[in-house]
């Protein structure tokens, strides 16, 4: 079966969903710009949507129907006032249609997707995505490259096009992979924009998770006790010795604010005369830094560093960001917190690995951080790539994300870039360079094999005024200072690691997992663009506010990681985070730090994150361990890997897949959650 | 002067005041036993105390003391339907009297009690409370014991009384101390009763609780930044090297479960042949123990130790006792949790020797576990103090308290005791012979100069029947298998207490505090209780329902150490906890952990503890400091290690008392508490 992204075009599409698509773009941008909370998708937290409120929806739009000028000709039999047998089919339908959109931007990307949720696809979780060096061998070993491909590349509408040589680009003649299309995305994300405003499937969505509330509730009740049992048959495995990943955390943030002022200060002790700065053409040594900044580093304390969140920073993001800079000074940041300096990232990478000499201490916590690369320049990815290497970063507990943050704007602002593709291309170029060539881009090539995934990031109540369609302008017209709506951005980082991974298969080389910040905060559609092009995300508090979405997200079984100590701090008060919510229903939740130097007190972030969630919600053993289980599946660890930690069989469904003897997760809850799965999903194909 | 305790006779009290401290005890009682959950104390969370509430009270008072047959001559025109001016002197009048009331009490028993509540009173907090060996002299010295008083000594109505010789004793005459009575402490304890139910008193209270409540807000509003600001600029100081105690803690439980099960298994890989267990007069080694129990040690987990409290325990104080049973077997507890056992109690030493060791390494926490004395047998000071010394348990990290469980009827029902005199007897003799005669009780008085106070524990939910008042039986008298009453209890700990340190004080011998469990749960009344005979307390989350009681513990800086973890498992909700409200009142809370074992997850309990409340409740560094601040004050720390921890100047009041670069507690936030709380007790007196 070649693999390719069908495209579709808006003329094929019948002129209803066409309409349909507008109206939904449309709404969304209006909610943007009115900041009107999303209302058109939301249902109240403790009212259901009543048959009236479905009521309502048809009747309005009926009238707007009417009102439009293309009205369509259909027949006007829609003035139902009751959610009838007829709703739920649509709304099933609705769903499934949901569910095979999901499916195939997956399947084209090498994403996981569950084999119980749509078996007649034949996906599994993907197996193999990073085949880290094995133990024993060099993890930097240059050795052995594969040869070079001499493909020719050119970056068309923000994607990279892969040719077989030069003739071939000139004949305009594409490898048969598949590139994704603005156009088609837009029709398929319309399906489900449309879907999670329609009033009988919310009102479907809405009784399907109250139903899978109170069914865990009642579930609690009858198997506490039995599942308990369980685990207190279960030798020598408890929480503390079953495998916990950080699924979300940042490299820059990864220590908590005691080490960085240790750090700082050993520094200072101990080299204090070394060059570690250059400013206006002028070099510094780290005595003349402090005495610039006129402090003595051994006087330093956690609040001179001044790094942790407090109550300044809720609701206010722009603050947070400065959060970064120790002392409130940039120069401390871009000494100690910055791959790419005077230094060559020494101390950030010293830093780092005392983190992850933490983790390995412990044996039983991985992490995995996130690096930045901009986009400024084509250069990141080979500073990244030697940074990487000389400074010997790979830790058996760590694996490697490259976060991208979403500043195109600020860039463009400084005549950094021309227009967005630009931008684009600094990104993904290199990457498609190194995988055609490894022979030239040797450490490019062996940093990749270390790299699991990439992430979105940048504050997300951010809005643009710009309304994403089909309509909107390829990346290389984009030259306004603007920023790209978040939809925008998610769709074309899909597209090159989705074109990337295709080509990077073929070679028989690692693939990456799309894996951005969503649903933090901001617009309901950032979830619906994560649905469709992510293997599984950061944060998704918003999903509280769409029953659809979370209904979804729960059927796909998309792996969410929440930090809501982070959530605390910024966006979201403790007791209203929705993680316990969601554990309960049967999403895919997973506990993160994101930032621990900014909102961590221990020395174990990641136990303290899972010691509060513990205590607040009383949570009991069996839930924290069904955590840490999906922590470990949400990761980029290896195949192997994921063997050794879960069991020979953790890809297969239910008690099946569940060794209990590592997981700690009791047969009862993984039989319960399958049974409760598969019973959803019966519901859903059954019309 | 001397130092008498005033007895008054209820003969000498206007027959009103006799009235009414009867109708209080009644209503206490009925309270108790209709456990209608002291509606006739309280005030509804969200709605004031209108008017309405206070004219209601005065109709109601008036009735029944109409309907009264020793109906009291005066004038009848207090048909007030409003509170006026009078109301408030009077309101004011009374919290006076309770204020000269504890100041009398704590004055006796050499409690502190602060300078700026009473200043005619001239009564400092305590300095010396216990000189421990310092630095580098040997804390298990027994040399230069003080010589034999050769004192003769009785107990009577359940209180030893102290005589010069054997032919004082015959002659009944007790050396010049000051011996508590029952009936006077029935009459004190009334004045305060009548006035927590008094509707202008608490009217008065809530008004100025409220009004704390705003003032404080407005500081922090006005304030934070300047505080954050104070603290950015002490060199050297935050959070992290601030000292801490960890001012209620059991020494059963002050490891956390990982540790206690890291601890079983390495006993049984080293010392499997030991003998460590007789029973049924049998010895055991470790290895038949583990094989009687059917389980193998290298297997056993956090779940099958099942140490934790989880949701099981809320509200089950007794499920939560036998959470002290590893794996619920009482044969580990009495291995591994007993000072007094086959092995002399080596393995309870060495756990906490550990904890010890981490609270050292960590430089700045200290904790101040509680070991038991249950009153069984006069032998076990003689037991406590030999494993005290043979074990040698001390750490300049740690002081002790001794804490008593009310549990009489246990022992009247096993027959071990016959009467409650009996139980104080066992407690307290010992206590007096070592202080009389050191040269003779040699092990009790070298562990007597660690101790430095008393605790009284167990679950204040369980209830007697009895109706404490001054015509409850004298402990002689107490033959009957029922408990005696909480307050009961407390008098006679207090009374003994304070003999003894009256006594020690003559001899220049480190005195005791009493420190209770108090206001954990059960009637409003404990907290009454303690006002009168406790240094400080444990708890306290009842004052949440008096606002009389609560004002009354603000405006003497009644020290109360709070476990929020400790109570969201068992009684509380974390986010109902009234911490933060007490705080932000200015009330003097501490954050302590209860029991570790039980409660926490991290290997740092106490840095969990303030983790989590800081978290939470988003307190600034300024806040957490100043709790921080409060647990030094708190404890039974030496003056000398309170002036290196706090400052020189600690024992005086507002800014002079704070050295910021010892507390990391602004100056601005000292200012404010102080004047704040000069100008309640302003308002107290100017009536």
């Amino acid at each position: 079966m070649p693999r390719q992204f069908t495209k579709i075009s808006l003329h094929e599409v019948d002129e209803r969903v066409r309409l349909l698509a507008e109206k939904v773009y449309a709404s969304a941008l209006k909610e943007e710009e009115t900041k009107n909370a999303l209302s058109m998708f939301t249902v109240p937290e403790d009212c259901p949507i009543g048959l009236q409120q479905a009521k309502e929806w048809e009747l309005r739009k009926e009238i707007e129907e009417q009102r439009s000028e293309e009205s369509i000709k259909r027949s006007v039999n829609s003035n139902i006032v009751q959610i009838t047998v007829e709703d739920y089919e649509q709304a099933a339908k609705a769903l499934l249609t949901a569910l095979f959109i999901r499916e195939k931007y997956s399947r084209l990307a090498y994403h996981r997707f569950p084999r119980t949720t749509l078996p007649l696809c034949f996906i599994s979780m993907a197996t193999e995505s990073c085949p880290v060096p094995s133990e024993g061998a060099d993890p930097y070993s240059m050795e052995d490259l594969p040869q070079n491909l001499n493909y020719s590349l050119r970056m068309k509408d923000g994607i990279i096009y892969v040719y077989d040589n030069e003739d071939a680009l000139k004949r305009d003649q594409p490898r048969s992979l598949p590139y994704p299309d603005l156009e088609t995305f837009a029709i398929d994300m319309s399906h489900v924009l449309a879907m999670i405003a329609d009033g009988p499937t919310k009102t479907y969505c809405h009784r399907r998770l109250n139903f899978l509330m109170s069914k865990f509730q009642l579930h609690e009740m009858l198997n506490e006790m039995a599942e308990l049992k369980e685990l207190k048959c279960v030798p020598h495995r408890d929480f503390y010795n079953v495998r916990k990943v950080d699924t979300h955390i940042h490299a820059a943030a990864c220590m908590n604010q005691k080490h960085l002022l240790k750090f700082i200060q050993d520094t200072y002790k101990t080299e204090a005369d070394r060059v570690v700065l250059e400013k206006n053409g002028k070099k510094l040594t780290l005595k003349q830094v402090f005495d610039n900044l006129k402090m003595d580093p051994y006087d330093l304390t956690v609040d001179s560093l001044d790094v942790h969140a407090g109550r300044q920073t809720f609701h206010r993001f722009d603050k947070f960001n400065s959060k970064y800079n120790p002392v409130g000074a940039s120069e401390l940041r871009e000494i100690y917190l910055k791959s790419d300096n005077y230094i060559n990232g020494e101390y950030f990478a010293r830093l780092i690995k005392e983190v992850a000499h933490e983790l390995e201490e412990s044996k039983y916590q991985h992490a995995e951080p996130r690096l930045s690369i901009y986009g400024r320049a084509t250069e990141e990815w080979e500073n990244l790539s030697k940074w990487f290497i000389k400074q010997k970063l790979h830790s058996p507990n760590m694996r490697w994300i490259i976060q991208v943050p979403r500043i195109y704007d600020i860039f463009r602002s400084k005549k950094i870039v021309p227009n967005f593709a630009k931008m684009l291309e600094n990104i993904f170029l290199p990457l498609f360079q190194a995988t055609v060539n490894p022979q030239k881009h040797k450490e490019m090539h062996v940093f990749l094999k270390h790299v699991t995934g990439f992430d979105s990031v940048d504050d997300e109540s951010k809005h643009s005024d710009h309304m994403f369609s089909y309509r909107s302008p390829k990346p290389e017209e984009w030259t306004t200072e603007e920023n790209p709506p978040y939809t925008y951005y998610l769709f074309h980082m899909y597209a090159n690691i989705m074109v990337l991974n295709n080509l990077r298969k073929e070679r028989g080389l690692n693939t990456f997992q799309f894996r951005p910040h969503c649903g933090e905060a901001g617009s309901i559609t950032h979830l619906v663009s994560a649905f469709l092009t992510a293997d599984n995300i950061s944060h998704g508090l918003n999903l509280k506010k769409s029953p659809v979405l979370q209904y979804l997200y729960y059927l796909t079984q998309v792996p969410i990681a929440m930090s809501p100590l982070s959530n605390n701090s910024l966006f979201l008060e403790y007791s209203k985070n929705p993680l316990r919510e969601f554990l309960q229903k049967g999403l895919c939740v997973s506990l993160s730090t994101d930032d621990p130097l900014q909102f961590h007190y221990t020395k174990e972030a990641l136990m303290e994150e899972y010691a509060i969630a513990a205590q607040l919600w009383k949570l009991s053993t069996c839930d924290v361990c069904e955590i840490a289980r999906n922590s470990v599946l949400q990761s980029g660890l290896s195949h192997q890997e994921k063997k050794h930690f879960l069991g020979e069989n953790y890809l297969q469904d239910g008690q099946e897949g569940n060794d209990i003897r590592r997981t700690n997760v009791a047969q009862i809850r993984m039989a319960y959650r399958h049974e409760t799965l598969c019973n959803e999903l019966k519901m859903v194909k059954l019309f």
